[in-house]
């Protein structure tokens, strides 16, 4: 930017992501002298610090004199409030740019080189198509296994880094992909803290599914925790279970899977570096992977599975990272609920030994929770297994739970979606599947994540005899226009519950 | 889309290029029912069209209750007015992206696979993430010989195509990538139509030079011929110079260029297929390519050079193309104007034997001349060469161009621009070497194309003696504020020119 333009920001009202976009006046001196046209990069300086974003032109009509607007995702970064007075140039060249390029020509990607493009992707200085590049060429098997440790060690570098000075082991879990219910995580990490295990849990907000283990856990407390009260919290109970979002652990982390799931890719060696590098931010020492498997989950057969198992353990062990991988079931729904609230209910159910508490989802629980405790221990499973139930039984990991969330900011109560319409089976038989993916977007429809109240209560699951006219499900909506829209979405898609006789 | 949403449609007033944005209210119950975010893929549908866009979500100041906007791009899709009502949904799976992830995935695409993926970008089906990941996967040599004469084929499959049903042999020519003022086209067109070969070229606008051949034929008549215009001019003159956008050739090629551009890609394959997509739709059998090599030009070296003659050879073999390649001379400017008028100016200088015309220009257009009328004859270069410079000395060139004009509408006098700059040598020597690339920016900084007689008159060329405050160059401007930013820039880069003492 060798001369200087100042124009005046302002809000455009749009949201557009992840990408930054300002947007200047077709007739604007600024774009006409420096060439400016619906494609380019722009450099927008505030306060010393630079905004690299795209630029889209606008009629006069949409924008005064001297001005240039800005996108929500553009204003935040720029930490500016509209009426600032701003510098517009050129953008600058993104050197790691040539490193893609490399990369795109088929050669390997060195540390260093690594390093430079992801640390220009979490600072936003790529745009969207650069990202889709980068990661349609290290997507499928070609990223090397040396690759995956770099990309990895450079998405730790490029966040926040927890340390635990006075802790020497720290335990952490992940589940890959999705099952609707699957809400194990608050359960394990009660009862592994309250047998002594410490375990900083920090989890996403849904992305494709309808709700997040950070959108449960927001309908029950305070998720937005700051690096100092997610410390405290941890000092004084063991364990949180926070919104990663919130403490920038693997800020390139979140821009890439966006990009990554816009274009349906599934990149090993991203999903493996996506999962331990926040691990790894988050100061974890020991970890477990449940891996569940099914014809509608996210990995599909044994064989995969077995891949992501081998590479898991390649990578953490370069790292310095006790792991641990479980296969597990990926065959059907887990728990009654889908949706935050509900799956919180499932949660609570269990924690408190109600005894309509679902039995699938504890056992889940249960044996994830003895496999870290084994992990920790080394007293084999069945010990484990009996540890981990005794804690369940005898209320502790209810104490435990209530423990970490009143230090967390309290227990907050459940609200109830405004309506209940229960859908009732429309055959006899045996439930012989249900299409985890429909079951989802059913939920999605009926408002989940957003309406934290709405989703679905199962009540027949995978292998239940029911009859005609009897309880199948209860949809659960906030609004008179999503409950319809929901509604006939279920009437068109009756075949994602498959009853009948067993073959 | 199973269940319609009616929405008005709205101008936004902005530009996103290629791109298709659609804008919604956040709070907008078609955006909460189906689930849409800032990111998701919709689908709108008018009068039996339907358009794919991106959305961007906006607040409820900016937009009316119950409306959609829309970018430009989007409407000229849709081909509607603002006001119209239309219906939104989800967009449908794009059943060629399929193949796209096959290629990322490693593996070779078919013809029928190719085919599809080209054909929905030629219809704007993909996003540019997508159109970013297939030309990054199909970048370097990742192309077999077969994809690329599978792609050039579909490039041609999906946009227009001309027929010549009187004329057994179709001339044409394509210079590979940019010498600012190198503009020999015109005149190669006007020497060989006089000599009785049929030559309906077609252009581009310039994309990241001072100046396209569309652009600069702009300042002398029409180029923007209907298809049947263009079969009549070429029917009365043998020859036509007009504006490729027109008649939709390779209607894909466009939208894959700005990606490319955009990512500074520069795949060999691609390239390939775009120059003889666009031959082959025009009709042509005899192609003459020109392949200028300089360590500022498109192609910087020679081995590049002859690599690209071989691969042109082999798929203009398997399309049963007649093609002859010609590596020259990539290391200087060519003739004295650089921007639209500018180049005009030297064109018609060369024509009408000006003492003062430029004699590279001349010699270069002469002798790609002679190798399109050896290739047409078979009588040696020499003879060729002979024969075009009589046709220039004799003006018969410059009567067939006026001829092929007036055929195109007729011949408009040259602008001149409001400012005319003389820059003056800083130092006595000799022209050593021009920085062709800046030289080409300054160009664009002073206004052109946009501006059409904006741009540079060069006094002085690579290997010319010079003294200091001896005539450089006139800078040609139309506005003060671009006078000022073009001044600004070359002030900062006296040493594009490097003059001084020869080593």
């Amino acid at each position: 930017m060798y001369r200087r333009h100042r124009l005046t920001a302002v809000f455009m009202g749009i949201d557009t992501h992840q990408e930054s976009v300002v947007y200047m006046r077709e007739d604007c001196h600024v774009c006409r002298a420096e060439g400016f046209n619906a494609s380019s990069r722009i450099a927008v300086e505030y306060a010393g610090q630079q905004l690299i974003a795209s630029l889209n032109v606008v009629t006069p009509a949409a924008l005064p004199e001297q001005h240039i607007g800005f996108s929500r995702i553009a204003l935040q970064k720029l930490k500016i409030e509209p009426g600032a007075q701003v510098t517009v140039g050129h953008a600058p060249i993104i050197a790691s740019l040539s490193a893609v390029r490399k990369k795109i020509y088929g050669h390997a990607l060195s540390d260093v080189e690594m390093n430079s493009i992801i640390a220009d992707i979490a600072t936003h200085r790529y745009r969207d198509i650069e990202v889709a590049s980068f990661l349609s060429v290290c997507a499928g098997q070609r990223l090397s296994l040396d690759e995956i440790i770099a990309l990895t060690r450079a998405m730790v570098a490029c966040g926040e880094r927890l340390t635990w000075p006075t802790h020497k082991r720290i335990f952490d879990k992940h589940c890959i992909g999705g099952l609707p219910g699957n809400r194990t995580t608050p359960l394990v990490v009660a009862i592994v803290s309250a047998a002594g295990l410490v375990i900083p849990k920090t989890s996403s907000r849904a992305i494709t599914s309808p709700a997040g283990t950070a959108d449960t856990m927001e309908t029950l407390t305070n998720v937005s925790l700051s690096l100092d009260a997610l410390r405290d919290v941890v000092t004084r109970t063991g364990a949180c279970l926070a919104w990663g979002g919130a403490v920038n652990l693997s800020p390139a982390d979140d821009l890439l899977i966006r990009i990554e799931r816009a274009l349906d890719l599934d990149g090993e060696g991203q999903l493996i570096a996506s999962v331990l590098s926040k691990k790894i931010a988050a100061g974890s020492t020991h970890v477990l992977i449940d891996i569940p498997v099914g014809d509608t989950a996210k990995v599909r057969t044994l064989s995969d599975a077995e891949r992501l198992v081998d590479l898991f353990a390649q990578v953490s062990n370069a790292l310095g990272l006790q792991l641990r991988c479980v296969i597990s079931d990926g065959s059907r729904p887990i728990g009654r609920g889908i949706g935050p609230v509900e799956e919180a209910r499932d949660v609570l159910a269990v924690l408190q030994c109600q005894p309509e508490a679902p039995q699938d989802l504890r056992a889940r629980a249960i044996a994830l929770a003895a496999e870290l405790l084994d992990l920790a221990n080394g007293e084999g499973l069945a010990a484990a297994e009996k540890q981990a139930a005794d804690i369940v039984d005898s209320g502790r990991a209810w104490a435990q739970f209530q423990r970490i969330l009143t230090a967390q900011g309290g227990i907050k109560p459940l609200p109830h979606a405004r309506q209940q319409d229960l859908q009732l089976a429309t055959a006899s038989g045996v439930v012989r599947a249900i299409d985890n993916r429909r079951l989802a977007r059913l939920a999605k429809l009926a408002g989940a994540p957003a309406d934290v109240a709405a989703g679905l209560r199962l009540h027949a699951n995978v292998g239940d005899a029911i009859t005609v006219g009897a309880p199948l499900f209860t949809l659960l909506t906030d609004s008179p226009g999503e409950r319809e829209y929901a509604l006939d979405y279920y009437r068109e898609n009756l075949n994602m519950f498959d009853i009948g006789a067993l073959v």
